[in-house]
Order: structure tokens, then sequence, then C-alpha cells
């Protein structure tokens, strides 16, 4: 299998973007990368793009032949794909953009990933990321995402002894990393006592519990690791790149505090790297509500089970250990827009091996770890990234 | 590359199935595939399925994991992928099924492509599948798709002179063919005058031109070629796969009668599989309004541009010459159930390589294509099949 190397990244800032349209914040993010990987367009042989919902959110379908057309593309006739797993779809799309290069196929291809989620109402945009859910076990009867999750923390509490003021350390930390990041939804600071006090959405989550509804857009370029260096001085390898899924019902798992289908892709991702969840030093993960990250952090072998909670409280994740999680903001600050957080992830870890990442950069990273999750965990993508020396 | 194989085929019927649910056709087509490989589960690595539309036709968004899931097979955390092209969405997911495989990382998985699209009015159907042409240039103006292939239709008949009755000569043709394909929509032959009678749709084009909405799904089961003999004594090997886009609007074409895609992506496709045009046999090309398969024609490299209604019209392409095309019914008779039609070409293709198409046998095809078109062509994509032996 032909190796594969991240070669540049783009993306614009996340929130309420609302004078500006999809196709505009898609081609931007796409050209900021193409830049960046120094690549012509004439080099390009096509574009994955991770969507979730444009079909209900902007009434177009078939949208990936849509931003290459906008980007002054279409007269080069590239193939492009768009890639739908819910919350996961950005990452899947670096997935099949990984597989295409890894193939020889193709050589040189943009990964984007664009969602366009506050021109519906509130109410609507939950509704829509509702059916990323079970539709006919969980949706019809109108357990949104916040809900299905809060089940999780309620259990999580149940089991391990975790606490509300351990949940609402996450969102503490994520406005914390969010603040230095000039992309960020949210750049303001969090004290424990306003993500305490902040209304209920589903208890134990509040409304800080929840990361938010954002507009925005990123994109890597891919190619060969082999030329890589034709294009960058820092060209990382993409050491692996694995899906799983798993029962879209919550009913349906073994135990809901487990997501397995993170367990087994982060296995199969450290099996086809070579590596182990000890090495890795910076991590995007999964923080849609404060016990998702909780959850993800043990389930991807970073801390037992049971234990995230008190470990995170302590600051083991925020600088103060070997692992640092969400320099970003992760999606609670950085923001969450849907189809783009996956390959969001990969510009953030990029930037972090680069050493490029400013006031939020981790020291000594030399390995990245993305985590990128579908409805409850129905599908997962875990991708591996090293600085190529 | 690693080459791939397809290994075994499934399909539901084609029609109004409102007695079953989305998920219940994608299993079906799915499990028939695995019998037919012979392939046991547990070999199994992943899923790519296409699907148009599910968001809005069915509320139900992440649908790679949800088959895989009530197919039983939740427990294995399998990889699972949607991916989405508008009429396209199936051929782009044997494509990505195809780099999957190519690539090594993956061995064995189930392309699927599934549509629900009789559960909505067929009013609301027409706006979503509309969708998937320019929806701010085009869709959002009243333009549906009938409407912009009738002028392509119309600019067709001025330039080369293509008379109605050539238009409907291709109805006749399809449905002569879908008469004997037990999983058809329509399985009523048509005369030339109830196709000319029927009322109309968009002028010249009449109901009996275009396409019916259907519900279906169908699936392919893909391998390395190497170890294809394990499933079936006929494996049928993938010789070439590639995709290509166009502007979304027809209006952004230098020549709405040429589909560039299309010549495009068959361009690299002959190139990849070091074939030409003539050496096809039996093609599945894209028919959802009768000037679509004579555009098609043309643009695949089957008859000089302008040509193909008259050589359509003395049934060049009926059994009468070289190359026979849509022996399933194609869209017109088999059906459209969007994101299920690339794959059901496939399926039929393969039938016809293996010698089992019964009374719609091709004699002697040992090279098949698949041409599947999204929008008006801002998606195509081309696959080349041929018996390994």
């Amino acid at each position: 299998m032909r190796e594969v190397a991240v070669l540049g990244v783009g993306q614009t800032k996340f929130g309420e973007l609302w004078d500006r349209s999809f196709r505009e914040i898609g081609i931007e993010a796409g050209l900021q990368a193409l830049v960046d990987a120094k690549l012509s367009s004439a080099e390009l042989d096509g574009l994955f793009l991770g969507n979730m919902a444009s079909g209900t959110l902007i009434n177009q379908e078939h949208i990936a032949p849509l931003i290459l057309d906008y980007a002054g593309l279409a007269r080069r006739h590239l193939s492009s794909v768009r890639i739908e797993g819910g919350g996961a779809s950005g990452s899947l799309a670096l997935h099949q953009g990984y597989l295409a290069v890894a193939s020889g196929l193709y050589d040189y291809v943009v990964v984007g990933g664009a969602e366009k989620l506050t021109d519906v109402p509130d109410a609507e945009a939950t509704q829509i990321t509702s059916s990323t859910a079970d539709h006919e076990w969980e949706a019809v009867f109108g357990a949104t995402l916040p809900a299905l999750w809060a089940l999780v923390a309620r259990r999580h509490m149940h089991l391990y002894g975790t606490t509300r003021e351990q949940l609402a350390q996450v969102a503490v930390h994520d406005h914390l990393m969010g603040s230095k990041n000039p992309n960020a939804h949210f750049r303001n600071k969090l004290s424990l006592e306003q993500v305490l006090g902040a209304g209920p959405i589903a208890e134990p989550l509040g409304v800080l519990d929840c990361a938010p509804f954002s507009d925005g857009a990123a994109a890597v370029v891919l190619g060969p690791l082999e030329t890589a260096r034709r294009h960058t001085d820092t060209p990382i390898r993409l050491a692996a790149s694995q899906v799983a899924c798993d029962s879209m019902a919550l009913q349906h798992r073994k135990e809901i505090t487990t997501l397995e289908a993170t367990s087994a892709a982060a296995h199969r991702a450290f099996q086809q790297a070579h590596r182990t969840p000890q090495d890795v030093r910076v991590a995007e993960i999964h923080d849609a509500y404060t016990i998702s990250a909780l959850v993800s952090l043990e389930d991807l072998g970073f801390v037992e089970k049971g234990r995230a909670g008190p470990e995170f409280a302590n600051g083991q994740f925020s600088g103060g250990g070997p692992l640092t999680v969400n320099p970003s903001g992760g999606l609670k600050a950085q923001g969450r827009p849907f189809g783009a957080v996956g390959v969001a992830q990969a510009v953030e870890i990029v930037r972090q091996l680069r050493g490029e990442a400013k006031d939020r950069q981790v020291s000594g990273a030399s390995l990245g770890l993305t985590h990128d999750v579908g409805g409850t965990g129905a599908t997962v993508v875990v991708h591996l990234l090293e600085r190529a020396n």
C-alpha cells in the first residue's frame, strides 16, 4: 500500500457565518489547502467532501461537484465524491481520500468537510442532527442527540462516580483552549460556575456542556509520501486510517458508557501504525457533549475505564501530562459544523505536528490522533498522523 | 494496484415497495450478494452504500451503519460509509469499494445502493431529485430534472435532426427489455404510439420518456481478484473505475448536447483497461429520459455525435448490432431508485458476463460497461467489467 501524506491544510473561521454560503466556505478552505500545499489545481485528481445533511439544511444534494464547479475546476472534469456518516462525515472523507491515494489510482486529492447549520432555526437543526441517530427507534420518539448522551452521562456517574463538576471541567478546558484559536466559534473563557449554572438541555447536561451548531469548512491536501517533499518541508504521514461501526440505537449496545466502535477503530489504528496510546502526544477527540470527551478518552485507551472524570479534572489532559487533548478548543469551543469536524481535527493535528500552532502549540508532538464520532457512536473514525522525518 | 473482482451480486425487485422499509430492502440485496459470493459475514471488512437523499426521503441520515446494524453485523464493528452523488450515488459507492480493495486496506466489501422514493408524494420526490441540479441557479427557479433534459432534447433535435419518434424508440426498447426482467418496475411492452401519445412532462418529453420514481436496492461483493476463485467459478474483473465531474448547472456548459463528464470518464476508463468502445458488447447506460440514452451513447464513443437517434431507431443497440444496451430495461423500465441504479447496472453486467441473464442474455459478452449520471451530468461514473478467464 502506498504511503500517504498531508501536504497542505486550510480552514475557515467556525461560527454563525450568515453572510456566507455553503459553496463560499467550501471553496475558501479548499483553496487555502492547495496554496499551503503549493499544489497547482492542474495536478489535482479529485475531491472527497464530507457533509452531513446539505439536502435538508440547504436544499442541495450532489454538493461535491458543486464545490469543484464554483472553485473554477469544472472544466478539468476531476473526480468528486460526497461522503456522509453523520457527525463523522469529515473524517470518513479523509478515509476515502486516503484510500484513493493509497490505491495509486489518484495522486493528489483535496479532502474537504463543510456544513452550513445556521441557515435553519435551532429547533430544526436539532431535528436534522437527530436524524443521525436511529430514526425509527430513537428520533421518532423525540430522543435528540443531547438527550441520548445525557443517558450516557447519568450511567457513567452511576457506575464510576463521575461528578457533575468533572463533566463541567471539559467545557472549561475547551474554552480555555479555544480562546487561543482564531478560528474558534467561541473564544470566551468559561468558569466552572458558569458551566454549572447554565440552563439545562438534558440533565445532567446544561447548555454549556453541549457543542454549538456552527457553519464552517476545513480541507487538507493528500498526496503520495514519496513525493511529499516537493510540496512541503514538513510532510505529515497518515500513519493509520480506520473506521468502525456499531448499532445505531444506544439501547442495542451492551453497555452505553463504552463506545465499542471507538475501541475497535483505535485498536486497528494503533495496530496499523505499530504504535500504542502512550505514543500519542496530542489528540483531537469527540467532545460534542462534555460526557463524550470522558468516554472517548477511556475508549481510546488513554485512561482506564471510569477514570477520565478525575484525571481530566486534575488537568491531566490540559497540558499537565504527556497527552494534551483538543488544543483547538474541540467541538465545544472551536465549533461543530458537523461534516467539517473530522477534517478540522486533522488540520489542527497537522499544525501541531508542524509546530505551527502558535499560542496553543503542544511541545514535542510527533504523533497525533483524531477521533470523530457519528450519532452516538454508530460510526467512529480514528486517524494517526505523524511527522515524517 | 491490486486487481479487484466482483464475487457476488444481489438485487431486490424495483418498484413501489410500500410494504417494505429502507432497511429491509438494503439488507435483502446485501445478503443475496453475500450468499452469491459464498462469503461468510465473518470475512467481511466493510460496506460502501450509495444513496441520494435518505435525509429528506425517510428522515434518516447516517444510513450505512444502520444497514450493517439491521443485517446483524453491528457486533463485528465493520467499517461502513455512505456515498452521495445524486443519481450517480450507487456507482460512486462502487468506485469507493473498488479503491478500498485496490488499496489493500480492505479485502472483502459489500457495495450497496438503496433508495426509498415512493414514501413521499411524487411532487415532493420531484423537488428532492431536483436538489441534485444546481439549487441556486436552476432548482430554485423551478427547473426540474425533466425540464432540464427537455432543453437538451430540443437542442439535439435542432442541431442533429433527431426526431420525436427516435426519442420514443428508446422507451419502446427499454420496455421490451424490461419485459424479460423479473426485477423490473415495469414489465409491460410499449408501442411507439403509446409513447408518442402519452401526456407531456416537459416537451418534447412525455410521461413515457421519463424513468419512474422507484424503491429498490442492489448490492455486489468485491474482493481481490487473486483469491476470487475461492468464491466463484466466474469472477468478473473490475477492469476500470472512473469518475468525472462537470459544472452543476446546464447553462454553464459549453454545449448542452454533450456531457463532457461522460466523455472524460469513458476516456479514462478505456485507457485504464487498455480497451476501446468497440470492444464493449453489453452496456447499461443512463436513460433516465429518452434523450439521455441518445446523448450517452454518443458521449461514450459508441456512435458519432448526432447519430444516436437514427442508429437507435434502426435497432442497432437492441440486439441488431455488436453492442446491446440496457438489457435490464434500463432506468426507464427496470426502474430508478436513484442510489441503487449504478449498483444495479453492475449487477446486470455481471449476470450478462457470467451468462446468467436467461431470456435477456446477450450472446458472447466478455466486456461490459456501466454508465451512471448524477443531476444533468455534473457527476458521471463509468465502469468496465470483464470476464476473468
